[in-house]
């Protein structure tokens, strides 16, 4: 593979219009660290999304300092989150890396390798200042960032300070790795007394749950990578979502999707609906794509699994795809006002 | 669910345009046996893609004959054949049933549901006569068919023998269950003297694969769902393969796919790629669909996997796809004229 093409931070045609250019430092040495601890002869990689033209030149770094009996295999499985683990590279190997999310599972053989971003968040809390209520109006502010942002939260939190906030953080719940990290499920860590919220990152999904989840606050977008910044607004995802509850509302047969993934499978959820719904039928699945669920007759489906899906591929699905909540309203249960985000809470 | 709507044998909207019905046989009876005899409290059903949509209805019958406290659950994992055992959903239930497909792996808690045609393949075979040649001039006549066409072989044979023909058939190798069948990836049972091939079965996949396999034999495809008659033509489908090879031939870069499915691990095949060819990446995984290997980086991908991915999907990946014979057609170390149809051999 040639140098040239693909050199470190090179994110071009990955669909990703990014401002700064990134890199990462992927931390070979503890893979070999690893390898020789482990004696492996096995050694799984897995990319997120966005990373996975990256894995080939990873795996050729990772070959050169690698004894030369290592196998080095790429995993091919779709990769958003934490939840994405590839359990079955992962019991192939001796060793296995998963790159760029919090760690979820713990086991002596996965290293997590966080890909922090090197971009100075600098330049943009001064540009989110000018969006952001003044510390003499407001001095309370919450701070959240994403995973990759997190080698900066010291600095933030710094920077903020001098400027007069009293910046609340708190780690959140068990699925929290980090304090002020957020998931896209889950923004426990947004429950400070301030009104609000600066949330560092890319991304509309992540501040877009964050004022659903807390809709008294006020949520700034301080985006590092595309040099953006704005105010999460949730009167389109709403509408969005109030249309497909809506669709949902005639619906007489139900598919109800268990997420086979770790850390998605909400059991209980899933067995209290087909439990209480005799025309509600349980699916199980690892990947819940529009595709998959084409070929099954059935009027609308509830996602117990990745709150993300449902609401950003929802529009591709054939049929409305609503979350549990959003089930309970348009059966009849709940009343359309308790529509709100869908969040994990707890451990995994 | 209104039984109006999805009657037995209604295939309507399943992208399948049939020229007959047909009612299928779910054997519930065996299920019911089994769950008693296990004391189990849950059933997992899996059907094939183009039964998918009569899965809740199947559910609701079973549901009604089974005890009360029993949970039934729907695989939502895409399912083209044997090899796509549902094994999450596999051991997490007590029973599981898998319609439409001989058995793979064999276990005391699955129930495989062969669901056989109930087409009367006498009409399509007195139609064949006008295709094949005559018992006077070629005496000796191969005979095969598919898993869902399998209980119907004595009755073709009989009718072929009343017409004068000598039918030869054989069990194939390890990897097939009955005498005569064939899969898309096995045409082990076509391995007999005679000159022409007698094909009765719906998809035109089995009869090029045979008559690739086979190229010294006349196959004549018998379908009696679509009640049409042909005879296999391999020039398109071969024009096609040298395609992509042609166009792979410039890759300086390949990823080689491990299929990590039950039945399609050709691990050796993957391992001696990736060994002798320093620019090749091994790269795990269970659907291998185009979305997925969009983010790789890579000029071509040889797929280890099921052939039928490679050929019949092979125009939608974005850069070549080929099969591990064809991969070394393109890297020069065999001669082009030496292209045949990629088949898995022996036991599973």
């Amino acid at each position: 593979m040639s140098g040239d093409e693909r050199s470190a931070g090179d994110l071009r045609n990955t669909g990703m219009a990014l401002k700064h250019d990134r890199e990462w430092d992927y931390e070979l040495d503890r893979v070999v660290d690893a390898v020789a601890d482990r004696d492996a002869s096995t050694v799984g990689l897995q990319f997120p999304e966005g990373l996975k033209r990256r894995g080939p030149a990873v795996a050729d770094d990772l070959r050169s300092i690698l004894p030369d009996d290592v196998r080095v295999m790429i995993s091919g499985q779709p990769c958003y989150g934490a939840c994405d683990l590839d359990t079955f590279l992962l019991k192939r190997t001796d060793v296995f890396v998963h790159f760029g999310h919090s760690p979820m599972k713990e086991s002596d053989k996965i290293i997590y390798v966080p890909l922090f971003s090197n971009v100075d968040v600098e330049p943009i809390i001064t540009e989110a200042l000018d969006e952001l209520e003044a510390p003499t109006e407001a001095t309370e502010l919450g701070l959240v960032t994403t995973a990759q942002h997190m080698n900066r939260f010291d600095e933030m939190r710094s920077l903020l300070e001098a400027e007069g906030y009293e910046i609340q953080t708190r780690r959140g719940d068990e699925r929290l790795t980090h304090e002020g990290q957020v998931l896209g499920c889950n923004y426990a860590s947004a429950e400070v007394s301030a009104e609000q919220v600066l949330y560092v990152g890319g991304g509309k999904f992540h501040p877009l749950g964050l004022a659903m989840e807390h809709p008294e606050k006020r949520v700034v977008i301080a985006d590092p990578v595309n040099n953006t910044v704005s105010v999460a607004d949730t009167e389109k995802f709403m509408k969005q979502r109030y249309g497909a509850v809506h669709r949902a509302m005639d619906a007489e047969t139900w598919g109800v999707i268990f997420c086979t993934k770790i850390g998605q499978g909400r059991w209980e959820i899933a067995q209290e609906i087909v439990e209480d719904n005799d025309n509600a039928y349980l699916i199980t699945m690892d990947e819940v794509t529009p595709d998959r669920l084409l070929n099954f007759d059935l009027d609308a489906f509830v996602n117990t699994g990745c709150p993300r899906i449902t609401t950003d591929d929802g529009p591709r699905f054939h049929k409305p795809m609503l979350t549990p909540g959003e089930y309970r309203i348009a059966i009849g249960e709940e009343p359309l006002e308790g529509l709100s985000f869908d969040t994990f809470h707890g451990t995994w």
